[in-house]
């Protein structure tokens, strides 16, 4: 059995522990494995490197990837994907494993349509907005990495008797934005699945200086329907009638060693991923649901919606009175 | 209502947003929330202390717990339950919430016989070993923390090409070891849940010298079978032939801000048990199981015993090829 | 001897370390130590705080300032300097120890004109562009804050291939910039200090590439002249031809627990100050310069100029070969 | 003018940045850069690699060793030195920099009296304990390490009013103590150039208790006269009357990624030590010493011993009032 794998999209914290366990999980199958350079362009490319139990030491605790990644206009073609097809048969791979997130899941389940390989899906964003799993790998390290970013804010804040708005990532998805603002103690949390009210925000930021309180952050994510974070600050300035300062967090949340919980969940789905390859399986992403290894068709990974955690959102205003 | 909240047994990162999200879910339900200072043995002291929404600011990051804890000989005996019983009664609580270990819920169930407000147990303990609950508050930091450490050393041991066992805590559970040997690759795992074999586990360090492992780690739980950390390496290093370094993580396991999951979960489990106060349950652990709310009596939550992840344990050989 | 002791203009972590020094050695001395709450306006706001040993306990490892900070537009003019000399003169202090950078120190300046009690000043500002003193307190943790964060976007960078631009404070200063481009291995570092040559950068960045080199930092401080991060990588993604992705630290850099160098160099100080007005000192800034410790009067601690190291500079070109 | 280079003794942070400044700075000048793997040993052993400026691309901000390291006996005889010696020159080396401890200078020492060629040290050791330099490569991550591990025990200590005995590194010098226990606020430290009187230690604990010190701790290096940190805690906890806990926090000091102070000055000394072999200077430590590069015979770098700063020292009673 030779397998092909490969990271694609954004890289997220935990690629390279799922890539390790892809690999020696694998090889301990008698599997052929062979990196794939560069995500689905590096597939394009032919960019193969044989890997070997050694090939992936030293790996499970560093953030990025080893396969590198890249997003591949190419492949967004029924053309593109035609030819992967075809390089994919060539070449004589039987499995195909990739980590990435929706538009990769995307890009597999149309690579399904014209390739009769074994294709397995594994959930790989920081964005955790895949359906299929109730963590993504990556997300958690991600999280973790924001909140040490705005507790190290808090010192200023409390220093200086301030209030900020602090952009955490999330285009499409507040997943982000709800767990760094309810571990941070948010005043109010900016989401693009909620109504964002910035009146009401204003209001209760001016009661909580009334009440005692010397300073308040507002979480928002990315997509938030208000606009960005400068304008949204702009905004707040205004009806708080007080500076609202403004940080973007950016890159910081996508690097750095992964967590437990990110190491743990990629080298279980890896592990899990070839023995689906082994069983024969194909076209699905493999995730963790309520604590179960989880198969979930590709169609479904990325047109269904995860909803985030209503019990959470209903806790926020009691958590800040 | 008038709802008492302590910590008990050892601290764990976590206790503090937990004890935050009760007083403020309390206070919004319109509860008189006390807090009891020192745990168990403050009880029978009657350390009160009345605790405000400005009371639990800027606690939800730090480590530890503002109303510290302990352990209490007095409170093991009946004399001592009937005392607490009595001045609860007196002081006119109608309900406590207890978040601590093992201990603290056999301590809690032994109250119930004795007093009847309405009483919740919480899993606060590193050691994550309470029955009802996937993870209880204060073990992602702990294991988090254990990892940092262990990744440290691997820079030393990758520059020394030398190979070392780590001992991190778990003197009746091998839940830390487990996930800290498998998050920062170790070749073998020593547990008290799992047979161990020292005479295996050298042979197969000394295979993988031959396939170019230049180091290696072994990864041991506190409480197991083969003896603590200094005796199982002068046996390794007997077998080996080659000294086995030691380092014991102890107490640094225990500290420092909590991490995402440990804060997200203590603030739900607080906000629910609040819940459950309002509703008028008594004498349940309240959990998280599979990503959801779980009740579980005090009986079960002590005696029963919970299992590690078996397939986790599966892949140890296979990820370490 | 009735000592005043504040914090002023923007937080630096290791105030508190400072604060804890003095209040400490001052008792030591058998001063009464008294603490200004929020910097050179609660002086003129005359809020006052007792300071006993137990005050600055469980501080010293924090980040920002238990006395809170701020800035005066009152103290900025004389009928606020003679206010504040009134106030110190009706509430006998003999003594006024400043931590703060140089706005404070000018402050310091412009009150030793107006009233006769001793002025120590302390350097606290990250920025490190004080004169008389090799560090001040604050800017070791910053730097250590931001080489975090490339640590952690140097993981993306290297998965995806990229070029990144980014900023680090330093509105007058490339202190940090200089140091955080060294310690990160920067293609080029972009400082107020030096002329920055736009073009010749991008040429590097392109032989850098074509000499194998995937992925590629340029660090830039707030004020280098070529304009904001924003308009520096508009610029560069043309000369490149290539897009440049653009991350702005902004206030991570201020906060979190103090690095050693901030918590000694801080103790050191305070301590150091407590002596100074002993002596009968007055109208210096108290430093540390080539491992002593050293005084200068206010005047020359805010009008010349530090330089930075010409040594690391001009190692910037043979290090990123 | 070729020039091998090595990293010898304990490995240390920052290490990686010297040997990439070394060989970055070498090549700019036309050297031809030999890297030996494993120390001393290594040269003995001939395991030579050429090092080109990609070789150390990436390593700037991780600790180890890319060099490895390692101890040699053979080296320490005559006969090892002449064959050194005869390797060195039948190779065609022109110099060789070695970055190590003071085994390390001795044995450089020894090696300039029967080769030579050029031969410069450098300061890489975690204990600060070699003459010529005001900091060792590695010391300053060393005591951040050790100061996290110590932020975090004290969560543990103030939640359980325990008080804890914190063993560091250090066989022969107070140097990381001393630092570890004035940025901690450690209530004693005990070091091997200081006098160590526990009854004076216990009475101080009793005392601080007295006054309101709900916990402390006490920061011992491994070198104490006192013995070891086991055989110090079971007497301090006769002398306090009440359990003391001990934590030995070992290898995890060494680990990690370098702090700024590292990764700058292993980058100067790195380049400076090119500079000094281009101007035929030989038998050297390169040091920094009060801000300014310096440069110490051999012998002198192991056989003087430098003194821990007596102002610190002084002021340890004050600051624990």
């Amino acid at each position: 059995m030779k397998v092909g794998i490969l990271t694609s999209g954004g890289d997220s914290p935990g690629m390279n522990a799922c890539v390790r366990a892809l690999v020696r999980v694998g090889i301990s199958n008698g599997f052929e494995m062979i990196g794939i350079i560069g995500g689905l362009q590096g597939l394009l490319d032919q960019k193969f490197r044989l890997m070997e139990a050694r090939s992936v030491a030293n790996i499970i605790h560093r953030g990025g990837t080893v396969l590198t990644t890249g997003r591949s206009k190419e492949f967004r073609t029924l053309e593109g994907q035609m030819k992967a097809a075809q390089i994919l048969e060539k070449n004589g791979f039987d499995a195909l494993v990739a980590i990435g997130g929706n538009g990769t899941m995307r890009g597999l389940h149309k690579l399904q349509q014209v390739w009769n390989g074994r294709i397995i899906g594994l959930p790989g964003t920081i964005d955790n907005d895949i359906y299929g799993t109730d963590y993504s790998i990556g997300f958690d390290t991600a999280v973790n990495n924001a909140i040490d970013a705005v507790d190290k804010i808090r010192d200023t804040a409390q220093a200086f008797d301030r209030f900020f708005l602090i952009e955490v990532m999330g285009r499409h998805s507040g997943a982000i934005a709800l767990d760094v603002g309810i571990s941070c103690g948010a005043e109010a949390i900016l989401m693009p699945e909620t109504v964002t009210n910035l009146k009401r925000v204003a209001e209760d930021i001016v009661a909580g200086r009334e009440r005692g309180k010397n300073f308040a952050f507002i979480i928002v994510a990315e997509g938030d329907e208000e606009g960005d974070a400068m304008e949204i600050s702009r905004k707040m300035s205004g009806l708080v009638g007080e500076q609202c300062r403004v940080s973007v967090l950016g890159y910081i949340q996508r690097g750095g060693n992964p967590t437990r919980q990110d190491r743990i969940l990629a080298t279980k789905l890896g592990a899990y991923a070839i023995d689906c390859i082994k069983q024969g399986k194909t076209g699905i992403l493999v995730g963790e649901v309520k604590g179960e290894l989880a198969e979930t068709p590709f169609e479904e990974s990325y047109t269904k919606k995860r909803s985030l955690d209503s019990y959470l959102i209903g806790l926020i205003d009691a958590l800040t009175i």
